[in-house]
């Protein structure tokens, strides 16, 4: 699934209105039924950003490669759940009903999975705690920042990280202040980590002076490198993939920038084109 | 933080060994200490498969950008903690006392975070936990594949994207037969989300007959991808990406073929090379 946003691109020192079109992210709620003591019970095993799209395939494969299930059981009824919400009018949840499940290992349902961090049960419900955290914080100032320093980031980013070169598998997050001067950058083989020890060191160090600064990041824009640039009171988040669709949903509704597809001579704007200044 | 892995890189129709540096992944458990109604408490907040190195920084960060902490919050005490375990020889727990934590949201200490699917407290845990579920199920067969195959498998990943070309920002797996027909491609925001959408559908359709077919993915090749490859009983994990240290480990373990970096003229090999058929 994808959805179309109006972006500007910046080619060259061109500008031009387009329609870009973005894959959607959403969140899913997995819900387990089963039995046990012949009486039925629900859990949740799972909240995890997902394109939506064959739901029940994402379910199945998920409880079969975690081992909560393998090629003999009984999947008794698959079905989606809850109101249909946000931007996109989706139902959510999905609810597998387990046969036989009398021996469940429910000990392995709740240890074993992942719930993406911070995301609630759905897109709406994400932003609106957040709001609750960040209204008061990201408007004390984003950058003004020219294109032709937002060009230049990707080399930046890559000279200033030392294991790239080398293994050619791992992600980079890094502050910069609106000049383009790197302030610190991290590596890790997960994006959101590498971000996370930017911010982290940015706290300790007192680095933060966020409305001089703007975080760049090596891959595509999640909603939740959003959230966490968010939380740091960073105005201005720029990648050199693709965002998702909740990415430039939060981001519009801080009133951030992004900036995605950040290459050597081009970058398209999400939001915020008002505080990017064309080059001389 | 890198290791050095032998590996064979195939370009054009020569093969030659080389050592090839690839990005560490090891699990780290995250735990918060506080205080309670005057008693000292402690939870496990995330474990969450990481690149070692700044460690406090990664923790400082998540607390950070999950609300659980903020700007005046006093950090007493960080330390690393546990055994030196797994290949590197690493302390893979990191604790954080936090002071003035009588008022600190426990809920959210509890609800809020990623723990990483499937992965024990260490590497090393994890392996074994998944021994036991696959040691009788991965020998069964694994497909011997021709060199000019594997470079042709990132186009047909693509070419059977249907979202790629829109949007520039989606991961794919695929689940081909060992003589290149695509069998089922999924794309998600998500790589783990994509796998576990093949899976999930080729179970459902009765698609698997592992020991003839294979998994090819658009990203790195994760811990995670290489796990979920196993349980479903496929011996042949294939990335456009790099691997990282753990994806390797476990392959080599369990005797799968694992190829990364593979593109139109070549590819790397990192366990399994005696499958590979040099084409003519």
């Amino acid at each position: 699934m994808n959805s179309k946003y109006q972006t500007i691109k910046y080619k060259g020192n061109k500008s031009s209105d387009i329609e870009d079109l973005v894959s959607i992210e959403e969140p899913l709620e997995m819900i387990v039924r089963y039995r046990k003591s012949k009486k039925w019970l629900k859990d949740t095993i799972s909240i995890t950003m997902r394109t939506p799209g064959d739901d029940a395939s994402l379910m199945h494969g998920l409880l079969f490669s975690e081992g909560i299930i393998n090629k003999d059981s009984t999947i008794n009824d698959i079905k989606l759940l809850g109101k249909k919400v946000g931007k996109y009018n989706l139902q959510n949840k999905i609810q597998f009903t387990l046969e036989n499940s009398e021996n469940l290992d429910t000990k392995k349902l709740k240890r074993n999975f992942l719930t993406n961090s911070s995301c609630g049960v759905c897109g709406k419900t994400s932003m609106d705690s957040l709001e609750i955290v960040c209204k008061t914080k990201i408007n004390k100032g984003i950058p003004k920042i020219k294109s032709d320093l937002i060009t230049k980031i990707p080399n930046l980013l890559r000279q200033n990280q030392s294991e790239f070169s080398k293994t050619g598998g791992i992600h980079a997050s890094g502050l910069f202040d609106k000049g383009g001067k790197v302030l610190v950058i991290r590596e890790d083989v997960g994006r959101h980590n590498a971000l996370d020890k930017v911010i982290g060191y940015s706290l300790k160090k007192e680095v933060f002076n966020t409305k001089n600064q703007f975080i760049a990041c090596s891959g595509r824009l999640s909603f939740e490198l959003v959230q966490k640039s968010l939380m740091a009171n960073i105005g201005l988040l720029m990648g050199v993939g693709a965002p998702t669709s909740l990415a430039i949903d939060l981001a519009n509704k801080f009133g951030m920038t992004l900036i995605g597809f950040v290459k050597s001579d081009s970058f398209n704007i999400y939001c915020g084109e008002n505080r990017i200044l064309k080059a001389n």
